[in-house]
């Protein structure tokens, strides 16, 4: 039995590791993505950093797994991203096996997500549970009676983009009904922070002085860090976003009252905090009617999610 | 083999009902729920239209399930409702057990009558499906890789209780969140039809005239009746519901990508004309980014989709 080859390809940083017969990660090599590259350019660095690591490691390799940061049709095991360059339609999964010769599965990366949690992480042996990663945009995993619920159309977990409030913000799916996203998403904090900086400098002191003076160098994370510091603006900021959260949080507890939520991505550094402000949050729709004891934790693979998601379709791919 | 015992207890109705190995229905009782005669009053009707239907066919039966018309902890197998007096935490499994000798699995409605139209019904081979049930409230049930989804707490599928909006609309469940049920279930469209009638007398000439002339007799049916007949006032009305409940399907439909939706209660009883003004509404949120194929189709079984749903829990707890 070889090992398996797991791809994490992602907007700001793409990975390439092997993982062996047990699932134990061997070793990793790291990439930050070349936007101006496109396809052609991504493709190269993963065959280039693949033969390198299966140079260093003798065992040959028996199937392959890949996450990618957009959307994936399942079914039809290909890339439907419109957003980068050259990857709309992508047969990705083809590609894969014509140059490493072993089969090879493809999918989104909230879904690769969701199965690296439950198989190797925060989620093993929960009967249902949701994997969300909060980072630019939003996505979410579902599993469910062990397996990784894609949907019919390979859309379900779309839990950025539910309508949460008549609100008129227009999301990135270009609706303006109020998703999750447009309104609690790092790319979402980072415009309010930036606005509220931009209108109200004297109150926002701290919050500049961690963006080195420049509002626009503001995101999520200044936030994030200046509200735990208890910042006032910038609680009143980050708990704004943290209600919406929630309500998409109770949303997916009412309908599926998983055993957990795993929180990934990264908004999720703030760790602690963001798991205390999102309980916080919830509680204002607390019905002793629905009484319910889904646990909201952590990722516990952080940014690795993903990556051993991609393992553990390897794993699907080479049965 | 023996036959299986079949039982839905409603808030309206109750019916007991023998089912064949096969899943066939057999023979049915059907009686009216008496509110004031609580508990032991219904035990004891259950326990004479079973002992009836044991008398004509020969064949012992081998196991018992039973929908009932509110909260049930699947897991301790009690029902938790609250609302219907002398109910609160009994052990209706044990007393089935008892009385019938037989082993017995008791669910809620919602969850009967999706297991229901997913064995015997509309759902028949989906990989996933929501079964809606529109009457006095709104509940759901849902059926994820061959399995019914209850949850960690026994309380997935709450579709009647999403956070749709920012009104302060109280719903029965005390809060004040916007809740599905509050906007569009039965209930709410009878209170909303009830009140336009009463202060614009002029304009609902025809939803009076469908209500014997008495506002206080108009419900969602005759809402349903006079919207499908063309009348302005009506219409207006009735899709304001549509809306509510059809951006409630948008989140489901975004969650679960569902095979299909499945509408069954009371309120589906407008047929087809609820399915297009549903398709209707939901219309508004059509984003070529998420082009789902859902189908939303009426259910097959209408009413007996609980009992059936009994049947196939019968055949659960007899294995």
């Amino acid at each position: 039995m070889g090992n398996f080859l797991a791809i994490d390809i992602g907007g700001t940083r793409f990975r390439v590791a092997h993982f062996d017969p047990e699932g134990r990660l061997l070793q990793v090599k790291h990439g930050e993505t070349l936007h101006s590259g496109g396809r052609d350019w991504m493709l190269t660095q993963l065959r280039e950093y693949a033969a390198e690591l299966t140079g260093k490691n003798r065992a040959a390799i028996q199937s392959c797994g890949i996450s990618f940061g957009g959307p994936v049709d399942f079914k039809r095991q290909r890339v439907t991203s419109v957003h980068t360059p050259g990857w709309k339609n992508f047969a990705l999964t083809e590609w894969a096996r014509g140059i490493f010769g072993v089969p090879c599965l493809v999918d989104n990366d909230a879904n690769c997500g969701a199965l690296g949690e439950y198989r190797f992480g925060a989620g093993q042996g929960v009967e249902s549970m949701i994997y969300l990663t909060l980072s630019t945009g939003i996505g979410s995993g579902i599993i469910c009676h062990g397996h990784l619920h894609r949907g019919r159309d390979s859309m379900a977990g779309e839990i950025g983009h539910l309508p949460l409030t008549d609100s008129e913000e227009v999301c990135t799916c270009g609706l303006k009904s109020g998703c999750t996203e447009a309104l609690a998403s790092g790319r979402a904090m980072g415009r309010k922070v930036q606005e509220f900086a931009k209108r109200y400098p004297s109150e926002s002191a701290r919050l500049l002085a961690l963006a080195g003076g420049e509002a626009q160098n503001l995101s999520a994370r200044e936030l994030a860090k200046a509200a735990q510091e208890g910042d006032t603006a910038a609680i009143s900021l980050f708990m704004e976003s943290m209600r919406w959260l929630a309500r998409a949080l109770l949303i997916a507890i009412r309908l599926l009252d998983p055993d957990k939520i795993v929180l990934g991505g990264g908004v999720a550094q703030a760790g602690d905090f963001l798991v205390q402000s999102l309980k916080k949050a919830l509680q204002e729709w607390w019905s002793p009617m629905f009484p319910y004891t889904t646990e909201i934790i952590l990722a516990k693979l952080a940014d690795y999610s993903p990556l051993y998601g991609a393992a553990a379709l390897a794993m699907e791919a080479g049965r």
